[in-house]
Order: structure tokens, then C-alpha cells, then sequence
């Protein structure tokens, strides 16, 4: 495939989830999927979370970019 | 709410105003509203600004995240 | 133009091309095109590349910024 | 005084105010200054804020280190 | 709450656990916790490690901010 | 006026005022202009501030980038 | 140890891996481990992953500096 | 040349051309060149570009430090 | 020590002092000492300082973070 | 390939060439591959450049990290 | 002073010098002094060196900012 | 010199001593030495420290990188 001529689009999500920072990537791929049809790879930009009444990680946030081929 | 799976998307824009940096952010909340029904928060990227002839600041350029949830 | 209150929206692209940087932006415009109506300028985020089995660059991947006016 | 050893600390800090830029930065440092005796000097790091139900902007909420002098 | 004017302050922290990048955030919260009444959010500044002598890793050490609110 | 070559020069300057973050950029492209004859545009690189001894902001410091066309 | 004159090296690795980011950095330190003796420490640089046609993180990419005392 | 005490001075300058990136600097080089005697080095920090009516790139624009030594 | 569960703070001082960036960092760290019980590490952030009237450096103002263990 | 484990190395090298920024990105390439089997991909970190006593580019300086899979 | 409107401009210079970091920031300094008469502050952006064919330092190139009041 | 092709490497080193920050840049060079034959230059990337019992600076550690050319 390399060399031919062709385009990718970034997008910038946020998977939230409460389990771990895997689980909200996933989160995020799974919601995305449903209007875009054929992601190709993400980057993790930011790694955050909400902190309960009790002190544990209540939820994670991954800001993540996906990228995506564009066909013609 | 904290702990539920679920997705935000955010967007670049950039809104321009005469009316200070406040009344750049405000149009370009609005006119964004047009397309997107409930926006949720927003992150400053980059202030900038046109200069006009009589040196004054002709106008405000601020370049915005805008981030909403992404109902299934 | 300037004072006036209006919108930009910025996008990130990716053009891939074997022919040079230059090649690779103008590959990214012209197929967002074929979406977007009249883009009004593009911002260089990221120059990578492929190297193909002989050692030459096989492709310029060019990470791109295009932004473009939101009309009402 | 300058050439005097002497240190400072900076702590971060987040404002929030529905009344603009300004006027998160001043909601920080009046409510910062009920425990710390003498400010000196901020640097705003991170603008941000919540969009109401409206589209308005629901208030800003301005990061900011605050520096002040420590006395031996 | 929105809109209402308040004031967070951003501690800087490092939690140290063999118990994987989430195990070390976790370890950073729990202990934090016995001074700070009521933490509201964490971001990942940081990632890093120590690796053994066996060539595994020994500990995450995991770099965060952490958020609460100041009452006054 | 697009495709003709040209060149801008960037200089930084810090505008200071007790007017607020509009009223320091304007303070500095004031005083810019006595010396530089018509500026083009700005970008602020920075905002930072001196806080009185009754705990107000006593003046605003907006480190800008101001460019303006060199003509031969 | 601390004061003695001595000297580290830091390299720059990917580690691949489908069994989450803890598993894509022990991957890297194994693998690194075959050619340099004695690691000491490592500093995440980046997370990415490719995406399955499954819509599933196919494999986590963690970019990561490792580094290495090298003795006389 | 190396050892002696010396300054460099470093600008900031924008090159717009149509004739791609390499096209842009030289072009910021000719014309810095008839104000200051002999230039150094240069240092691309952006590169950007407008985009015409028909898609295409209408010209690149450069931004630049480019350095030159002070004499006594 | 390594692998144990702990946790570390992290500080952010200025030390100011007019002989050199040694001396401003060890300014820093004898004030410091007198509330912390124990640094562990520090890490510059920025060095910067004040020109006297006579055009020699007259302070040296280094942007430290220090590092020290909570201990339970 | 995607989903096996694996290791990539990046080094950063800088090539100089007369021959614009992809001249001087293939002598890079060129060159390291005397001493590494298989490049597979690079990132441009940097473009500077040389000026001449005629003011004109005399060469182009490109720092890339280049990327390569190191086997068993 | 604080809260009169007031501008200053900052230049980027380059000084150089075989007597360590301090001795190179000195040297810019008396030499920035013959064209502007009173520098105000100053901001170390980069530490470089050459190393000679001994492998010693041969010199320091210590990038700044340096900062000075424009009177009206 | 200028305008031949050539290739220069760069490596990221740490070099630790107590004798201040320029004394640790020497350390670093003195022991690269023993394996590369001729450094051109370096760029410090940090500079850290240990604090000692006693809150003196124990170390300084210099995050480097130095530059060499590579030979075909």
C-alpha cells in the first residue's frame, strides 16, 4: 500500500470508564464505531479521571485521537 | 453520573469578534450551536488578533475546543 | 472582512504522497475538497514518512491543520 | 531588593467566575488570600468553562499559578 | 453548581506501586487522601519505572495533579 | 493579494495596564505603533499579572507577538 | 551512590503488544534486555495502538526512554 | 573560531511564496538580506499556507528565526 | 526500596540568589529546608534573572520543583 | 503482523544536503543505512539551514528520528 | 510602578563564551548593552556547546531573552 | 564545509557530579568519549539534582545530547 496517494482524518474523542485506562480506550472505540466505519489507529493525548466520595479512581478519561482512511 | 461508559467528541473552531476575547469565545459557541445541540465545555487554544489601520484591535480570533457527548 | 463575527473550523488531516512534502499537502486538499467547500488555509503539525525495502522514502506523510468558514 | 537571596513558591490554582477572564482570575486570588498573607504575582495557564443549557457560557474557570515570597 | 463562584487548587503528587499504572495512580489517591479531606479529580502528568535486576519492572511510578475544592 | 512573495517580521512585546487582558494588548500596540508603522495581526504567548497589596490585580502583562509586512 | 561521578544512556524503543500498555512495556524491556545488561529506568513517551477490523485495540504501541549506567 | 566571546542576534521573519516550503525561506532570506549585512542560519517554527478558489495551494508561508552575529 | 507502595510531593520554588545558578538552587533548597523535613530531588524549570543598572547580572531566579516523601 | 509482539528502536540522526529538506531527509536515510539493514519509518523533528556569503541557502540541516524493528 | 501602562520588548540573542553558563549569559549581556542602554530581566531558552578535538567544553552558547522598557 | 552532504548522530546521555551543573556536562562528555571518537556539540535537555541528608546538593544530574558526525 505505501506509496499510493491517499488521505487519513483525525478525530478527538474521550472514553470514559471505570475500567482502567484500557477499558475507557475501548469505551471510546466501541461509541466511535457505531458512525465511523473503519478506525486505523489512536494516540493517547490525556489521562485523567474522577475521584469518588471514597477516594478511589471513580472513572478514567483517555483523550484520545483516531484516525480513519478516507475513500473516495 | 460518574463511572457510566460513555463518549465525548471535541471540536476545533475558532470564533471571531470585535467584542473582546469573551464575545469571541460567545459567537463562536453560537454559531456552533447551529449544527450541535448541546455542547458541554470548552478549552482556549490560541488568542490572536487583527490589527486595523488605526492600530486598534479590529477584531478578536480565538481558537477553541468546543467538547460534547456523544448520545448512542 | 475583519470585525465582522464569523466561525472557522479546523480539521486534522493526514496527506500521503511519494512526491515530496509539497506533493503530500496538495494530495490532503484535494481530496478533502471533494467534502468540504472552500477551505482557507492549512497548518503543518507533523512531516513522517515510509522507507521503503531499497531505502528510499516510499511516502511523505504530512499531518495537516485545514481550516474553513462555517457559513450560517 | 533585587540581589537579595530570598525564595518564593508558586501554588496552581483554579477560579471560577461567570463574570469573564478577569473575573475568575480575581474569584482565585480573593479566595486564595484568606489563607496565604501576600501574593505577588500570577501566570494564567489554562483557560476554560462550561457551556450552560443555553449555549451561554456558564461560567469560566481560569488556571493560574500564584506565586508569593516565603519569610524565614 | 456551574456558575457558582469557587476556587480548586492542583497539587502535584507521585504514587509508587508494583501493582501496574492504575495500581500507582490509586496508591497516590488512597494516601493523598489521609491529609486532603476531599479530592475531586486527578490528571497523568507522568509515567515511568524502575526495572529490576531480573529485567522487570519493579514499580510504576505515576506523576499526577490532583484537584479539590477550597471552602472557605 | 495571495501568491505574491512577501515578508512579515515578528517582534515580541509586553503591553501592560491596569484595564484587563483587552486593555494591556491594546496598551502595547499603542505605544508598538509610534515606532512600527502598521501592524498586521497579534498572538498572545502569554498572560501573567502584579497583585496589590489588598490582594486585586494591579495590572495585567500580555506578552504578544506582533507582525507586521516588510516592504522593500 | 549518589555524588560519584558517573555517566547514563537513554534510548528511545517501542514496545508492541495486544496485552495492554503494562504488557507493550515489559515487551520492550524484555526484548532490550538481550543486548544491554543492566537497565535502570524507563519514562513513558507515548501511548498509541492499531485498531482491529473488529473495531478492538488490535495492539498497544508504547514509545518509551530507557536508560543504562555505562560503566568505564 | 570556537572559545572566543561573541553574540548572535536571532528574528523572527515570515517568507511567502508560491513556489513551495524551500521557495518561502529563500524568499525571507533575499529580503531580511537588505536590511542586515550577513545572515548565519535559519530555524523553520511553521510552516502554513493559503489555499486558493481552485484547491491548490497559493502560496506557503514560512515562519523563520534566522540568526546573524554582532560586531562591536 | 523499590516496589514498596509510597508516595511523593512534588513543590514549586524559586530560589533567588546572586551568585550564580548553583547558588540560586541552593537558596532555594536551605529555605525550603527549614519547613520540609526531608528533600528527596529537585528539577529546574526555568532560569532566568534581573540586569542591573551597571548591565551585569544582578540576580539569578531559578524555577525549581523539589521532591520530597509523605510519610504515613 | 498487527497483535504480534515486538520491538522497534528509533535513533535520531540530522541530514545535510544542498538539496532542499527531502534531499537532505534521503542523504539521512542513505547514510544510516550503511550501518542499519531495515528502516521503516521516520519523523521529522527539526529543518534548519546554513546561509551563504550570498545570502542564499547553502545547506539544508533535517534532525529525523528514523525507526527500525529490532529482531531476536 | 505596578499598574501604570507601560511596554517592553524582548530580543532573542545568543552569548558565547568559554567560562561556563554564568560567563556566557554575561557576555550577551555586555554586548546586547552597547545598542540598548537599560536591559531589564533576562530568560535562559536553550544551553548549547561545542565540544573541542580535546573533548572539553570549548565553549558555552547560552540562547536568551532579554528584556528592556520602551520609553515613549 | 558547508553544503557537502553529510550525516551527524545524536545520542541522549546523563552525566552526574557534584561539581556543579557545568562539571556534570564534563563528566558526561569525558566518559562518552571512551566509545565515540570525536563530539561535535551538545544541547542540555535537563537538569536535575539528589539533595543530600544534609539539604545540600548531593549531585547534579545534566540530561544531554551530544552530536557527532558519522563517517561512511
Amino acid at each position: 500500500m505505501y506509496g499510493k496517494e491517499r488521505i487519513y482524518k483525525k478525530l478527538e474523542i474521550i472514553g470514559v470508564s471505570s475500567k482502567g485506562i484500557e477499558g475507557a480506550i475501548q469505551t471510546a472505540l466501541d461509541k466511535a464505531r457505531s458512525s465511523i466505519d473503519k478506525l486505523s489507529w489512536f494516540e493517547v493525548q490525556e489521562v485523567r479521571g474522577h475521584i469518588g466520595e471514597d477516594g478511589k479512581v471513580a472513572e478514567y478519561q483517555v483523550v484520545l485521537k483516531v484516525a480513519f482512511q478516507i475513500k473516495e
